[in-house]
């Protein structure tokens, strides 16, 4: 594509990590070096609701110490949202079951509709001819829309997707930026609770149960493995992968065995796992919250329950939730040098030319660990999830193997130090300059 | 006291901290400053249970390098245990609501005489003349039965206890080794949990829960207040101590508040925080586990059941357990420095021919941060607990005020760095060399 000169918008979006903001670091400062075709650098304020909102910041108005602290700095900076646009395909429209879900599918067309022309007239309003948003496998959907969109109205504006997620399911990279840190994190505190819990281990044996995000894939659960180096009597002794059905008698079993050898036992289970009806564990069918929603209580609770009637065994809980995506204090320097050059790489393709790709990772090789990013199709891309391949767990479905182990590793290496401050870690807060208004507000 | 000589015995009780072993170090290190009196340097295995079987490790067979190393390496590294000794009292006999239960009573007397004994058969095996033990509350009550047996027994040895307890419980001391790490950990957790929640707040609210340790003292839940670093905007947003019996619908009410102010809400609770009939809100006393006791479905848990249905507010929980004691990764070096001079302030008092006695940490100023150890009798000290002062929390009871920042700001000043090996630290584990057993097994 010939050059186009214009300003670039950037926006994060679904949930944060503690590396999506240097994604946003490396991007901006990759923008400051093409100063031929980049003018204004705007952040968007939470994701896509804050771009209809025309709701951007001024990024050449922060710091530079400001933007590479944001490498060390947790969550999403410019925030994000849950709003999503639903664009509905004709085949959608044509499963519909019934008229009410028809007429409910055609209502979210007309939106996205709606929003894509706000969204065109905000981009048109600040002549935004770069476009980069960092996301999970939504985001990249949006991306990928918003590309195909411009192409059609003739709008010559240059969309990178920048990958973005704990989860680590999205297809065609080695590993997406966030998952690395957060296994770190897991990894260390499996580590600790571990010792801990064996340091109490006494005859009348001592369960502890810690449950980590990942509701359909395990990968985050995979990842605590780091923490046995290589020894079989470390913690943890036993991961529940939601991508495998258990039988929780055979579950129990293992339980036991892992008291009887080592008089404690420690168990990660991912938060999605299932029965082997294929039930979700942590769902209490019997219970509704406000909203009707099945309650979850949650998986590590259901499994306690189960241990101590069956097992007659003090079990403890640790539900780590936000803590895990947040927790910057331990982040992998692996993971977020990675995540600063994917918002490098993305600047620079949109710079020669390219649209309508994602970043992804590409390795080299795991020891010495060598990687470097390329460019991937958005349609390959979108709503398509990546799981543990069954051949990196082992056979009884309770541990990962060898395969995994040496997928992993490299991505743990590293600290980052934030600079700290009375005890506690300094993050970095951005100014926000607003960038005035050109638009009526939205109706 | 005129000098003994002999050998030394150390063991660990109760919860694991990450700073219990730095006293294990500076004890060590300090006995071995007086070559005059003390011969061998024992550790006893999973606390008094260990020594009951003469279950006893050389520590001077352990590479000086290991010892220093527990300085920043997390839980009871000699172990530790839930058995307890107890010393039934005439008065308790007296009080006794039946026959039954003074029989009950009646037995565990003559257990503990047996107990009594039986430590007494190990001391003098082993020639025993400084026994340290590091602890909460009932470990320096076990200390001080200790003691007086001694003395009752004409048996010359020295018994010091040295302070332990992330729960900030013990009386007469400013603050408890372990503490200062387990705020550190936790309001460094609050932050970044903070930063998370924020980042996704839209205009329809989010609300985080984060329970904490601390069944009757706030001193853990309170400390996450540091997070705040003096803004009112900063989480937490609402502290809820054990201390205080809470009206539920006023709770509601500051969420409500904290919501329309931020659009999110942090709030941290104490695992045993009761409602205004004085009830623990975590207790679900319909629901009984396979003991026979009420499941602790856990206060955050309620919370949140509370919060959804009252204002529709999507809620999400983080239950810190085990994590937050065991989380060396995250340690105040204020903390194992004081951790250690414990265990060095021990050694000192015993070989100078003190007994009977704790250690204590005193405060000579807060700012700059300035302070000594010093000894206190045990008498005092045995099952006395020490609450948050109501002076310290706000007049609505929902958050510290000044009086407590400035009492736990140095407390989390400084950084442990543990060695890092493959992105993981690297704790010490001793080589754990037996002691020849010289008493036939304990029947």
């Amino acid at each position: 594509m010939p050059e186009v000169v214009g300003n670039m918008l950037i926006a994060q979006s679904g949930g944060p990590t503690c590396a999506i903001n240097a994604s946003v670091a490396g991007a901006v400062e990759e923008a400051g070096r093409h100063p031929d075709l980049i003018g204004e650098i705007y952040g968007g304020r939470n994701g896509i609701l804050g771009i209809l909102n025309e709701d951007l910041i001024d990024l050449q108005e922060e710091k530079r110490s400001a933007i590479e602290g944001l490498r060390y700095t947790p969550a999403a900076t410019l925030g994000t949202c849950r709003y999503k646009i639903h664009f509905i395909t004709d085949e959608q429209l044509a499963q519909a079951k019934d008229d009410k879900e028809r007429e409910k599918l055609l209502k979210r067309r007309v939106q996205a509709a709606s929003d894509m022309d706000q969204l065109f007239e905000v981009f048109q309003a600040h002549n935004i001819r770069y476009f980069f948003y960092a996301g999970g496998n939504d985001s990249q959907d949006t991306s990928l829309k918003i590309h195909e969109e411009a192409v059609k109205r003739g709008w010559d504006m240059r969309v990178i997707g920048i990958p973005k997620t704990i989860d680590n399911d999205l297809p065609h990279t080695d590993h997406c930026p966030g998952y690395g840190s957060v296994i770190k994190y897991n990894a260390t505190t499996v580590m600790e609770v571990g010792i801990d819990v064996g340091s109490m281990a006494t005859d009348d044996g001592s369960v502890c149960i810690i449950e980590v995000m990942g509701r359909s894939a395990g990968w985050i659960a995979a990842g605590t493995a780091l923490a046995k180096r290589g020894n079989p009597a470390n913690p943890p002794h036993i991961i529940l992968f939601p991508e495998i059905q258990y039988d929780l008698a055979h579950f129990l079993n293992k339980v036991r065995e892992a008291v009887a050898a080592y008089k404690y036992c420690v168990i990660v289970v991912g938060e999605g796992i299932k029965n082997k009806e294929g039930k979700e564990i942590g769902a209490d069918e019997t219970k509704r919250d406000a909203f009707g929603h099945a309650v979850l209580a949650g998986a590590a609770w259901k499994l306690k329950e189960l241990i101590e009637a069956a097992l007659q065994t003090k079990t403890r809980t640790v539900l780590l939730g936000y803590a895990q995506r947040a927790a910057a204090h331990c982040a992998s320097l692996t993971d977020v040098t990675e995540a600063a050059a994917c918002g490098e790489a993305a600047v620079r393709a949109a710079v020669s030319g390219q649209s309508g790709y994602m970043v992804k990772l590409i390795r080299e090789s795991s020891a010495p660990y060598k990687w470097s990013t390329a460019l991937h199709d958005l349609r390959e891309v979108a709503n398509v999830e990546h799981f543990v391949p069954r051949e990196w767990i082992s056979e009884d479905g309770f541990m990962t193997n060898e395969q995994f182990l040496e997928y992993a590793s490299p991505l743990i290496a590293g600290e980052v130090r934030a600079p700290m401050e009375n005890g506690l870690p300094k993050y970095v807060v951005l100014e926000g300059l607003p960038v005035e208004k050109k638009l009526a507000p939205r109706a």
